[in-house]
């Protein structure tokens, strides 16, 4: 089976669930129900990797330290783009190098998404130009001030858990989780969605 | 303000929410409320690292590879211990040096909890014996089985997603959120949990 890339944005003070909750249910999907699929990759539909600015490894919210699959110049194609949040998310406002990136993988993949204050990143990129979109409601005034400041028209959601307006937006931390859910329910249905969900007993709210 | 250390063990093939939501609820948890405390670690009352046996970084399920921040020998005293799960439990069901390390570690710590099959080692460590406790629903009739070889008698609590009796155990992978919340409250007060689970825009069950 031909898998589906999903590359994750990794880099210094990104907030840990923001990231892991996607990276657990995209790698957890299969398309095998059962306890036994999960013991391999055969029926996993996607692949999912982190890339970083560099190879060296980050480190997260609360001090965990994790090694990048890949560097910038090293991914793979990605046909899944995920932008996770945190209070890194503040130092790259201003850094070219990851913006960059973020805009030429954009332009070439077929899904963007973001959980938290990744969505800053995209409206900093100039992706959410005059669509709806979300972030962690400590930084939904951040995200109006950064549309106002480059007249990009963004419509911010102050009360959704996910935005589908084209690109993928989702609020605080916890609910990448059910972005990443909704992500699987969109590209393999809802028996799939809810049976990784029941694998990981989580409830979708 | 003396921080609790909360010691969370990771090996190859631990489930990566396991342990990614509990490091990030203990982790992100402070006695001031808001973003704002979240930018420094000055009210935050715990203090959360990995362990693992070497310092190699180890892979979790997904091919995630974390850097832990302990070996086993040179690991601080710790005052939360927590065991979590995934597939990689299964070679360490019979591998002497990790259920040592447990043992010794809870003979000197004030709470143990596991999160899914993190469970299964607790029942080898001979730390369930006569006790209820739970772990993934796919691993409820082993975590019987292992009850049975030990002659322990653990009763195992077939729908719970939190059991605590003295040793507290979880129901599967995102079950560990609410253990996490749940010794966040017994702790701290169910305000600092719920300042916590709001700012991870968590909805508890």
């Amino acid at each position: 089976m031909r898998k589906v890339n999903v590359g994750i944005l990794i880099f210094d003070m990104v907030e840990l669930l923001d990231f892991a909750g996607p990276f657990e249910v995209f790698s957890r999907t299969r398309l095998t129900p059962g306890i036994e699929a999960r013991r391999s990759e055969i029926s996993a539909p996607l692949c999912v990797f982190t890339v970083s600015k560099s190879d060296k490894p980050i480190t997260a919210t609360g001090g965990l330290r994790i090694v990048p699959h890949f560097c910038f110049e090293a991914a793979p194609p990605i046909e899944l783009l995920v932008i996770p949040g945190g209070v890194g998310t503040r130092t790259l406002l201003a850094e070219r190098a990851t913006l960059d990136w973020i805009r030429a993988t954009a332009a070439q993949t077929k899904r963007v998404s973001s959980i938290c204050t990744g969505s800053l990143l995209l409206a900093r990129a100039g992706l959410l130009n005059g669509k709806r979109a979300t972030t962690h409601w400590g930084a939904l005034d951040l995200l109006q001030q950064i549309s106002d400041s480059l007249q990009a028209s963004i419509h911010v959601e102050r009360s959704a858990r996910v935005v589908d307006d084209g690109v993928i937006t989702s609020a605080g931390i916890s609910a990448g989780i059910d972005m990443a859910f909704y992500v699987v329910e969109q590209m393999f249905g809802k028996e799939i969605a809810d049976e990784t969900a029941h694998y990981m007993e989580y409830y979708r709210p």
